[in-house]
């Protein structure tokens, strides 16, 4: 059985949930509510000891970290759709973005995700309720980061995250200049990582990155992921 | 054929060279003198665009990104020595430390590894000289870090990357209570990487968080590391 852990369809949980879908696995989900701080609480932590979404338990068997949990999805149902390209070549392309993905684009958008979606419930809640929450945040670095949402992120750090997210693109626009999908002729989870990362949610939070009609690529790239059924599955999993 | 672009053996290098070695691959080598900047010379900017070692060339297929081309070698040559586990949960507990070294690990022995051995060179070397070399620099980060390291790095950065090392330290000895190698009973990629990234180096570099008779598992496993054939190949890799 699979049980998957998880906040709103986006970012690192929407990784998962659309590997989920595209490999047409049945899953059981428990949804958390970020807002709430529900991912910190003792029983959840008991889980996932980093306090963190989303967390897939296979049979007892407990994995974190999204691009860990979609390789393990291919190892684990081969004979389920591939979203990992089954030649050697393919799959390091496949990696080579990923990794690229999780260390240089990931944070950048998620800092102006947290900023546009945080920023007002962090400013509005009570002092000393809000230090109760980050009491009980495992991960130090995760602490860091919603005091520095509270207290707003400084403008440079901003301002470098905007000039990350614009190389991404590039990066991509180039791409897709040689092939349909990030990793070659395949749609694959590069294509999963860096939509649910930052796909959507661009024209956003980056209006000026897409403002006139530059990276044509992008767009269509981001149209025909839209378009896919596992993908719509997967943007519509209820908030609850 | 096979044809690694390194630098010496140690670290992202060391960590393709002990891979190689333990599946027993027959490779070429091209030696990079990075005291020199050899890196972001301009006939090897056009292989890897970043200017990093190590890179490898299987049969014309570039590859770049040690822990990329280390799974690379395990889907690429299936019937050599495996040091990914053949069963989906154990290569899933190989990423996952592969990923917690590669993010979190990594950075902080690198700052303390530039300090030790790039301080006095960098300082030494006439500012006109060090400029022309910063401008080849393809990475803005890689640039950052050389100012930085010529510069000094910040006392609170330095002590924050102990931190994290004694952090990464704990996490090793707390699992080899549980399995006697990173993944479970198996030596993977995992054992591979965190010994490159840091193993030997930790004594030189952070002597204090060995000091006494503390971590006496993390030194049970640098031992058995160090006594296999593969590693003691690779370790004796000639810098030229």
């Amino acid at each position: 059985m699979l049980k998957l852990y998880h906040g709103p369809a986006a970012a690192n949980g929407l990784k998962v949930l659309i590997a989920l879908h595209e490999k047409a696995l049945d899953f059981q989900r428990v949804y958390l509510d970020l807002h709430r701080f529900e991912q910190h609480e003792p029983w959840y932590v008991a889980i996932n000891p980093d306090g963190q979404v989303p967390t897939l338990v296979h049979d007892g068997f407990v994995l974190t970290q999204s691009s860990v949990i979609n390789e393990y999805l291919e190892d684990a149902f081969p004979d389920a759709p591939a979203l990992r390209p089954r030649d050697a070549q393919g799959a390091a392309r496949t990696r080579g973005w990923n990794k690229y993905i999780d260390e240089n684009y990931m944070e950048a958008v998620s800092m102006h995700g947290w900023k546009f979606r945080l920023s007002d419930l962090t400013r509005q809640m009570d002092p000393a309720e809000f230090e109760t929450y980050m009491q009980r945040i495992p991960l130090e670095r995760q602490r860091r980061k919603w005091r520095a949402v509270r207290a707003g992120f400084p403008d440079e750090a901003l301002a470098a995250a905007i000039v990350k997210v614009g190389e991404a693109l590039d990066r991509l626009e180039l791409q897709l200049t040689d092939t349909p999908w990030l990793a070659g002729g395949q749609y694959t989870l590069a294509d999963v990582n860096f939509f649910a990362t930052g796909g959507n949610s661009i024209e956003r939070l980056f209006p000026q990155l897409l403002a006139g009609d530059i990276r044509p690529r992008f767009r269509d790239w981001l149209g025909r992921i839209n378009a896919r059924p596992a993908v719509q599955a997967a943007l519509a999993t209820p908030a609850q």
